[in-house]
């Protein structure tokens, strides 16, 4: 199914656009959107019959070669569940632009999370309806939104048979490690949200798409923090002079990352019992908010999460710099993780998409290109702002989680790299222009979010909503 | 806490009951049930204050020495969640017969899937009710028992706060592989019922009772057919020039089998990061239905499952050389696993109490004694069949399971061996009793139920129930 959707003229001025640094090339990519569109009927996908109508506007800086094999979506059908939150949206948006006939399965539950908690994202989000409205409007494509639980079964088995994926890429889980850690109920919740969402995932696959690829969100929570190199999914152990290759061991540090780690298991076993084809993205923090399609309107904004349960410690560190208060890092900050940029979230899933997994194969990429510790994130912040003339410093604050602040850690991360990942690096101008964002922003900052509000040691039995969205320390 | 409720007469004669063979001393424990019990007042446990009654009547074949460390209750307050199954039940007697205080907790369900699947036990149970009361009067000794459903914390935590556990043995948990295959609801109720119902119990210790050692039942079923030996729990494990010791990797090959890794890598974090003490039991597979205390009377008798769904092999192929039917051995029969008797299961459970892992750390011992394929087991039958007369066949049926049909297998199971467990082999004449069993019940035999009746390929999305029930070969 080739798409000649994309015309030359609209590709060049689209590049021009892109190869602008920071926020003037966004602002380029702004205007371009407000022009009228070149328009062309593509092939449409069989099994849908609807005709799309595909623009240039949306193409980003490394725009598809019209029929380029592996490039071009070619209206393959993806389904991405929890296609409206940070990770999913920039997604959809990425391959919708490129051709790819998407459809978001979510159920809208990560904005009520925030209006339980009292929280809210930095930026201000457009609602789903709108959002996908203003996508048809600024690219002339059409994202279908289905909103549902996919752990209500009817709603699932629906949506497969009337979109019939040809890949899910499934982003719809509960992702944060401090709300599984609120209370008893808020661990009950991700374990239940999470698992039991897959494996009705994974029967839809199994009966109603049985040739659909799955792409699933892993985390690279789930290996922990061993003492020994952190291999992509599978480790050849040598035992009593017998080799075999298994499963890397998982040492999962919240109910959160288990729920990942018990995703993990049910898959390996579908993939094996049923010969479905899997790929597990062992994913690791995803930092900064602009992928060039969010950022071609106000209304397609993505969100960005700073508070103590849902931001993450570099997206933190710059809300917290950008507005004079210090980086809070946790206990001594030694502890190391893997790192990429939501530009690269989005590439890697395209990648995945592209070259799928073999049937009967759970593949596991680990999905990050850096690798940083606490302390490395609060000094690259620090100089950063030092060139904008933030004065930032650093206090260290007790550590909510238990986790080791000193330890050992090499992750391996080339597959994604062999298969055509070509990473930003956070040196690469990335901070500078999340900074400017931030400072953009900063009258919507409510530094009371950021305060740690769920310590692991306590999660008590009794439901602690409240003293959650209330922070103390 | 010292008991001395036995009386030495007492034990001797039991003792002598227990020593005779088979049937014969079945009989004389029986009888002994029947004589008035002596009786005395041991220390109650300081919680209750309540005084029980001790007789000797419920002692077994290797009864405890009076005051002996490690071998007499005292009064521990020990509850058993899913007390009223197959394991569950003769571990709650045994303990109860040697001065531990039980507290049953079940809801009962087990006696559900029978009613929703038209199976039945070859045995005919009392109900729990029954059974208690029973036991109280045959041994004098009172167990609690709490009908209702770990997955409702109410219940729960209104069971741990008025029965105050010092130490937890879980069995609570849908047990059969088949089932967790019948359908989709099938393995969302598998997961949903083993891997919450269990986080509960995680909840329940921490913020109830944090003291309390949590004896958890796994399965030799984690660990799947690698091709390395299996250790116990941790393998220790060098990769590029550095050492560490890690979970040992799980590959689990049915929606039940991995709801009990699930577990296991939900404790491990919970020792971690509460300083729980658990024990996690990686049993293999029961035989056997009879320990002293469920032969003590009728009323006390324990289930024994032949059926597709809920019977393991070798209790299959006893009933079927009993009836004059085939043993069905799925496949090409080299599938090896660990096996042990009844007798051995609540002996382990025993010294798991007795012995507790320290606060903090989640130990893990290989439960099960020796290893057969099915087609040993076959052998076993059908030898020991001809000593009885009877002309036991096997035939080879299409495996309904996917799972390797010749590997590797070797499991370590040291750790309780260390710690005190005496095993019974299979050869020690169980194989002669177990027969003479299943013959003097052959007439509740229903081969209808024996034949598989739940294919791992086809576990559908639509409710299956019914065709698994009515069994189709």
């Amino acid at each position: 199914m080739a798409c000649t959707g994309v015309t030359a003229g609209r590709i060049v001025e689209q590049r021009a656009a892109a190869a602008m640094p920071g926020l003037a090339g966004i602002k380029a990519a702004r205007s371009a959107a407000g022009k009228p569109a070149a328009r062309a009927v593509m092939a449409a996908a069989p099994a849908r019959r609807r005709t799309l109508r595909v623009a240039a506007t949306a193409t980003t800086d490394a725009p598809p070669a019209a029929g380029t094999a592996n490039s071009n979506g070619g209206g393959t059908r993806v389904m991405i569940i929890g296609g409206d939150g940070y990770c999913g949206w920039a997604t959809a948006l990425h391959l919708s632009a490129r051709g790819y006939n998407v459809c978001i399965v979510d159920n809208l539950v990560r904005r009520n999370y925030d209006l339980q908690l009292g929280l809210d994202t930095l930026t201000p989000i457009a609602s789903a309806h709108e959002r996908v409205r203003k996508w048809g409007e600024v690219s002339g494509k059409h994202i279908d939104l289905q909103v549902g639980d996919i752990c209500d079964w009817e709603f699932l088995s629906q949506a497969f048979t009337s979109f019939k994926p040809e890949h899910v890429v499934h982003f719809g889980e509960q992702r944060s490690a401090p709300y599984s850690m609120i209370d008893r109920q808020h661990a009950i919740y991700t374990q239940s949200n999470n698992v039991l969402g897959t494996i009705n995932v994974l029967y839809a696959i199994k009966e109603l798409s049985p040739d659909c690829h799955l792409v699933k969100l892993g985390t690279m929570g789930e290996y922990g923090t061993p003492n020994i190199d952190i291999e992509e999914g599978y480790l050849t152990v040598t035992h009593n002079g017998r080799t075999d290759t298994l499963p890397y061991p998982k040492q999962a540090g919240s109910f959160y990352h288990l729920s990942k780690v018990h995703d993990s298991h049910n898959m390996h076993f579908a993939a094996r019992a049923w010969k479905l084809p899997i790929t597990d993205l062992n994913q690791g923090v995803v930092y900064g908010v602009r992928t060039e399609e969010t950022m071609a309107d106000k209304a397609l904004i993505n969100r960005y999460d700073y508070d103590g349960i849902f931001g993450t410690a570099l997206n933190r560190f710059v809300v917290q710099a950008a507005v004079g208060h210090p980086l809070t890092v946790y206990g001594k900050g030694g502890q190391t993780r893997g790192f990429l940029d939501i530009r690269d979230t989005v590439r890697c899933i395209q990648i995945a998409v592209d070259n799928p997994a073999p049937k009967g194969e759970m593949r596991v990429f680990n999905q990050f290109t850096e690798q940083f510790s606490v302390n490395d994130l609060a000094r690259i912040v620090t100089a950063e702002g030092a060139k904008l003339g933030l004065e930032v410093k650093t206090v260290s604050i007790p550590n909510p989680r238990v986790e080791a602040e000193e330890h050992y850690y090499n992750a391996k991360c080339t597959k994604l790299r062999d298969l055509g990942l070509e990473p930003h690096f956070l040196s690469d101008g990335m901070m500078d222009s999340l900074l400017q964002f931030a400072i953009e922003y900063k009258d919507r900052v409510n530094l009371e979010l950021i305060k740690p509000a769920v310590d692991w040691r306590k999660s008590p039995v009794s439901v602690a909503t409240m003293s959650a969205a209330v922070a103390k320390q």
